[in-house]
């Protein structure tokens, strides 16, 4: 049992000692906390908050959602763990997760995908790895952050169901299957209430409903009103000291405008994970293997988007073209909070010399120079991108800078054999000029280690198995997200609902560039039948499938589930599995996926819970949200909820119940009801009438549904 | 002044005495409502509530709103108020001016338009038309009744700006315009409240905001509750009687649940209506020429979507194949309330064969026989559409039967002269068929003498005129309301927006099939260039049209307007202003166009009220919102407006403004606030804190913004 701590120290115990230490009250020690999520960016000395100290450069989620590699995640998260042990880091502030609602937004190059299921399988298995080393996740942003613009202040408007469904359900995920130690609130509000005071948020949900016990920090500067706060279910207020916050509260609970409680428990809950953190042994770790791991997850990650006429990979003996400044300068991290300082750096430009003779240009001011090469290699490598990406600003275009698009069409004409290597935190258009070039190789943010993967990748030493976490659209007009983005006067208005990415395009039957979960390898893949089982625990999907190449590879299978006939609206296909699966030249594999159940459920918004519908579940099996080689049913028992009939529910609905039916044919059958009663006993009418809420029956002349009859009849129909 | 009412006669009088009547208590007569608003529709005996007495069935809203023209509305007004008074009908239940957010609207036959302005304007004068002849009108269905499924309990979920901009934006314009004597409101909830109980509909929108002062009467069932119905602003339910809710509302009077004033009000304003109806005097109508009016009508809303080579007008001496039932047995008009008992029936087929030879065969259960008349013909006249629209049921495809497009493409495949005459109560889709084919002439429904109105175009009598008031989309999957419409589980989601009907397609540079605002003539027009001059009362526009072909005929002049720079979300382009202008052959004539300053203006959410930006307003003028001839550009200045800055204004924002940079800037220096003020003070960095709000400042660490300074700037920036 532990000592109760005075009023004081619990306030004090609620707000940061500075900007990365919580506050040694009570006799307890200061941890540290420090941000993430693709490394770890301890503060180098006092006066410079930014700069780091050098730490390994892991891939940003833009690259490692890519891999489609919960494995490689959970390596990635232990790595991470190994390198807070050494610098004593108590809290990784990570893993991002918020949905990518709009190819636009700015901070993308930090979260995972535009699908809640990737996202949320992937960032578990970071968590787990990063846990499994004793020191803590902490999972952000709290919920709905998906822009930049206005990010203090902005009010996601989001409907009950997309929320649950799509900015909700990687959280939900995560915090079940992998409770992280802390979970960090958002700056945004949704629907108006600010995330860190918001109550149904931080208290009914998180802890309530999804049983989270560790503690809400708060996003750096998101605390308005440390009171609303404390009260919302909010524990840390970070960064600190803040003494007038803590006076605050202090005052609030002695005038009894705060539960005690409730700042008792939120002390409670930050010296717990003070207590928890102090279990962790210090350690060391390996630079060298930390550098390698980073190099297989950016090999991993690296998605071939085209490939005309077998032009990759490169072959032995050809002359290469290297144009463009990022082979020399490589584009690896974001802007912000993530910003690392790398232990070492690895640029395309050196990685690729070490196998090939390179000529380089650095092209995008000197476009002439770089053509004169291209013509004169047998090979063009063009590594063009986005100039930058950063936290604190959305992106206003999907458009490659003209100089990188005029350098790829220079080169392309005077090159038959041209690869794009794009470098960018997120999506950016290649439909205007990918008919030039014969191949495309999407390398994202790739971290320090990206320059030797994408040699890897160009060589073949690594076949590329990438898959993209986001659609690659057509138009930017096209994107679901479009019309509401990045909304205006405090508010935006997710209008498109559950219709984020691959769902919205898919909804609306548009043409995209690349689809969800695309991504070719240097060998193809022949799937058979599959065949789905529905079980207790959800759907079991078989399906062989066959590496039909001479190169052995990995196949990265989907599963994409359809209700048709589903009562309540649903995107086309949903990813609701997926197997990253390594299959060697000529062999075949059955590969094995399970479905779980609860990932089967819709968020009913009558009932407020998830539902799982009863019915046939289509199961598209195959290598994108758009190659789907073959398709298995399975019927699925459907969760036992009955709604309540109220004096809202129409007559249809009521006659649709048996008990309804049974009791409100009696109640018309037992008086002289009038014209009503001949309308519901007539099959040929009843449609008419079908749609209207019983009680508005009793207005009717001759209705025996008094106000009376009909409270009568609700409570018999529900009893 | 009136003698006062007792309570149960107030009550009395809030209710119906029957389906079509006032409650004649306290010695007032009983008054006679009744369906329109096409035609009056006068229960013909008392066991039948469906059919009515022969009346004019002039063309449905749909056809009405083709022709542009708010001068023939007027007209159709006054006729309509003579068969009222003919009848003794002392209130027409019209105009619907719903906007059409989906084509699949069951009722969108009685609606307008998918654009507020122009569902306003022609409203306008119907209803003038209508009370100049001493016959009130109901505005209805009061409000954001879009759909029918689920009509009588549907929640339409809109934000505040749409809800302003479009679906309350026609309403407001003829109830401040025209002063309708009565306005209905509709059986659906609006963001969860029935609108019979919505008080902020009802009374802080319709009579505080916009002044209506007349009677708000129930759709037919749509009170659930007739005490929150009174408190909400509700004057008159309907039908009647309602014993139970006449003695309810007296209870809640005695017991002090509704204020005894709420229910005196709604009393005093039935028997104002009803004593107001009873100046009117007794009338009798020429059914002869109000029928030539209904023939002038449909010709002038035929809308002419495709005649290449000539085809149309028909030529002296062609023999004609006439082809599909609609030819002989023409849809007219939609089923449900609307429903008129015409005086006559005019056919196109009888129509046709006054001026030429034709030849029938009815064609979709026969297409052989069809296709052998057409290959013997000199032109293959195709009478095709949609075989149902009534209230009560939305449709679930823009399809045509497939009967009717076999029926198209057989017939084509013989006859080169093809025409496609469509009968439809809201849009089909043209583009599977509409290559096979060199002419389309959209009917419409065009009421009892639409046969005839069809002959006059096809023969040219009446030079075509008129214009799309919905796009006609490629597909269905493009619309704008596609992804959220019908809704479930009693909530529709406007996710759209602003984004209705062109509007949207517009936003997402969607390709369309026909767009808003088009239509064809048989002669052609040339635009000069327009010019623009900013005025107190808006913006005037004058443009040169010239009739360059040999025939008169009639030019709507449209202009749409865009705002470029503005500082909240606006549609590429908004219909602001139209003329409809008759111009002889090879006359030119100068268009003056004016556009009103409160037309102008948006819904600003952080002030809850209509706000005129100041700029460059855009004016395209054309024919079509994407055939646009000819920009001119006007320099508004905006309204006088100024948000107060808060605690919750971001530092850029209190920059931005004069007075709050001065107070900030005093602030900052007035103390040695630390980093904070250092960040503020540099150009280079203000950027970074730019975002924040001014209160967040106060928990940063030396900030000089104490929570009681930050109070006293406040005061002091609004001062």
């Amino acid at each position: 049992m532990e000592p109760d701590l005075t009023v004081a120290d619990q306030a004090a115990l609620t707000s940061g000692n500075d900007f990365w230490h919580t506050t040694p009250a009570a006799g307890l020690p200061s941890i540290t906390v420090t941000d993430g999520p693709h490394g770890v960016r301890l503060q180098a000395n006092e006066h410079d908050v930014v700069t780091g100290r050098p730490a390994t450069c892991f891939p940003p989620a833009v690259a490692t959602a890519s891999t489609w590699d919960p494995d490689l995640l959970r390596r990635m998260g232990e790595a991470l763990g190994d390198e807070c042990r050494a610098m004593d880091v108590a809290v990784l502030l990570g893993p991002g997760i918020n949905l990518k609602r709009t190819p636009l937004g700015g901070r993308n190059f930090e979260y995972f995908a535009e699908d809640p299921f990737l996202t949320g399988v992937l960032a578990t298995e970071w968590v787990r790895g990063l846990q499994s080393r004793g020191v803590g996740a902490s999972l952000k942003h709290f919920a709905v952050n998906s822009q930049e613009t206005d990010r203090m202040r902005i009010s996601a408007d989001v409907d009950e169901r997309t929320l649950r469904e799509m900015y909700l359900r990687a959280f939900q995920r995560v915090v079940t299957q992998a409770r992280p130690w802390t979970v960090m609130c958002s700056y945004n509000r949704i629907n108006g209430v600010y995330a860190s005071q918001n109550r149904w948020l931080l208290t009914e949900v998180l802890r309530d409903e999804w049983g989270f016990g560790g503690v809400v920090v708060s996003d750096w500067g998101a605390v308005a009103d440390r009171v609303a706060a404390v009260a919302a279910g909010l524990d840390l207020t970070m960064p600190g000291p803040d003494e007038t916050g803590d006076r605050a509260l202090a005052e609030a609970v002695a005038d009894g405008r705060l539960d005690p409680a409730a700042l008792r428990t939120a002390a409670d809950r930050v010296r717990a994970l003070v207590e928890r953190a102090a279990e962790r042994e210090p350690a060391g770790y390996d630079a060298d293997a930390h550098h390698a791991l980073a190099r297989e997850i950016a090999g991993r990650a690296i998605v071939l988007l085209k490939n005309e006429g077998g032009v990759l990979p490169l072959r032995e003996g050809q002359s290469l073209a290297v144009l463009g400044e990022f082979a020399r300068t490589p584009r690896y991290q974001g802007g912000g909070s993530s910003q690392i300082t790398p232990t070492r750096l690895d640029d395309a430009l050196t990685a690729l010399a070490e196998s090939a003779s390179v000529r380089f240009a650095p092209g995008y001011d000197d476009v002439d120079e770089a053509v004169a090469l291209a013509a004169d290699c047998d090979v063009a490598l063009v590594f063009v991108g986005s100039e930058h990406e950063t936290e604190g600003a959305d992106r206003d275009s999907l458009d490659l800078p003209a100089a990188h698009r005029e350098l790829i069409e220079r080169v392309a004409a005077v090159n038959p054999r041209t690869v794009v290597v794009l470098s960018n935190g997120a999506v950016v258009l290649t439909r205007p000029w990918e008919a030039a070039v014969p191949a495309i190789v999407e390398g994202w943010l790739l971290g320090q280690a990206g320059g030797s993967a994408i040699a890897d990748v160009l060589f073949g030493r690594v076949n590329p198995a990438g898959r993209l976490a986001e659609t690659i659209p057509v138009r930017l007009a096209d994107h679901p997200s479009y019309l509401d983005f990045p909304g205006e006067n405090g508010h935006v208005r997710y209008g498109e609902g559950l219709h984020v990415g691959y769902r919205g395009f898919d909804a609306r039957e548009l043409e995209v560039a690349y689809p969800f979960g695309f991504g070719l390898s240097y060998t193809t893949f022949e799937y058979g039948q599959a065949r789905a089982t529905a079980t207790d625990a959800g759907i079991e999907v078989r399906v062989p499938v066959t590496n039909t190449g001479d190169r052995d590879g990995r196949e990265v299978v989907q599963v994409y589930v359809s209700v048709p006939g589903s009562g309540v609206r649903r995107a086309p296909r949903e990813l609701k599995a997926f197997a990253n699966v390594p299959i060697a030249a000529g062999e075949t594999t059955e590969v094995v996926l399970h479905i779980a159940r609860e990932d089967l459920a819709y968020w009913d918004t009558r009932l407020h819970r998830w539902v799982v519908e009863g019915g046939e579940y289509h199961c598209a099996v195959g290598s994108s949200s758009r190659h789907l080689h073959t398709t298995a049913t399975a019927e699925v028992t459907g969760d036992d909820v009955r709604l309540p009939l109220t004096g809202e529910s129409t007559v249809a609905e009521w006659f649709a119940d048996p008990r309804g039916a049974e009791l409100l044919g009696r109640a018309f059958a037992s008086a002289d009801s009038g014209p009503i009663a001949r309308l519901i006993a007539d099959p040929g009418t009843i449609s008419l009438v079908g749609s209207l809420p019983l009680s508005r029956m009793s207005a009717f002349p001759g209705s025996p549904l008094t106000a009376d009859a009909l409270a009568k009849l609700i409570a018999e129909a529900n009893g």
